[in-house]
């Protein structure tokens, strides 16, 4: 089997992601970031979604992003709740994370050239999402040629791939087919600003396009929300 | 004065780029990694360097380089010693760390962004250079055109300049134009296997690129090397 880099996050679009790999035959290698993130739950969603897929191997690197704030994922600042999707595709919210895809991608490169893999996922969508430039396709294809001008392995003839399945992609669509390729959706952890037990807020941008997902599939979402 | 990002490791390359991002009127915030490289002591270097110069800030970030490793920088493997100048060419050596600049930059980006910083400087040269695949032109414009579409500044219309302004000037040229720029070359290290004690080895291809350098200004490089 061939070697992949899957970025997981804990969140419903990598573990479709991650199961995506698995099905097309690669030996998933899950890398995961302790970066600062408010909703660390995540990681421990992370931990159980790789576990579930039997994935390959999977990692949880330390990011130091002290010198990079500005987000409401990371600082003290409020996470919108609440907002209508007309709000959502006005303008790129706060809780983007500068460069924060740019940064996990530059890991994962790294990560793959040594692991001898060529094949990188990631679980952007660029259709139901919240606005985040890292997420468009065009910033998939810009990093994929750059992978393949930065690394030893591009130069002497290898060709890195950037896989991005979940591009156009509704969350609706994403749910159906994860669940068509066996994830659990009841192990991830989607929420931005969830509570120390790890119930979802329900309110937040993530949540809110996640249960409109489940709501279109008519399926309930197996996670637990905050009364 | 406007900010800019400063890749500074404390070599004589970046230590040369300060310096002119400084003389273009630019306030200089650097930035170093301690990523595991065994010649940790160019850390300290920066830190001098940094001080000479007047920074605005510097600010030396933690790199979770574990799960990438297969370089001579990082791992317990020999540093090429007294190679030629023609086996150098042959080549991408051992110390090619996997992805470093992309993910160097990566970071930069990020800092970058929420520093309002537009301008990142770093020091690759292509000419006098070992090898690595991140330290050739088409690397650096791949990375300009991806910070701009990787970002919320990039969207909304800033537009993000990478300066490389050595990637075409030979070791000599460097060094002749940083002394013209009152870089004190005595505070840099550009050694790949210093001794303990910070003296440099003298054989490895950067003394060897480095020493070449001054012997062509005709000055003699002010760093102490191992007897």
């Amino acid at each position: 089997m061939r070697p992949a880099i899957v970025l997981l996050s804990g969140g419903l679009d990598s573990a479709t992601v991650a199961a995506i790999a698995r099905r097309d035959g690669f030996a998933v290698h899950a890398i995961s970031f302790r970066y600062g993130q408010r909703h660390v739950v995540e990681l421990a969603a992370a931990t159980r979604v790789a576990r579930q897929l039997g994935v390959a191997s999977h990692r949880i690197i330390d990011l130091d992003l002290r010198a990079i704030s500005g987000s409401a994922l990371t600082d003290d600042l409020d996470v919108p709740k609440g907002r209508s999707a007309y709000e959502m595709s006005q303008a790129i919210p706060i809780t983007y994370v500068p460069a924060r895809n740019t940064i996990f991608l530059a890991y994962a490169l790294g990560f793959a050239e040594v692991s001898a893999a060529r094949d990188i996922f990631l679980g952007v969508n660029a259709l139901d999402y919240s606005g985040y430039p890292d997420c468009r396709p065009e910033f998939v294809s810009a990093f994929e040629q750059l992978a393949n001008l930065a690394t030893k392995a591009g130069v002497e003839g290898s060709r890195f791939t950037v896989h991005a399945p979940l591009l156009t992609l509704s969350k609706a669509d994403i749910i159906r087919l994860g669940m068509s390729l066996g994830v659990d959706y009841g192990l991830t952890s989607s929420c931005y600003d969830p509570a120390p037990t790890g119930e979802a807020c329900g309110r937040c941008d993530s949540c809110q396009l996640r249960l409109r997902g489940f709501e279109q599939n008519q399926v309930a979402d197996p996670i637990r929300y905050a009364a």
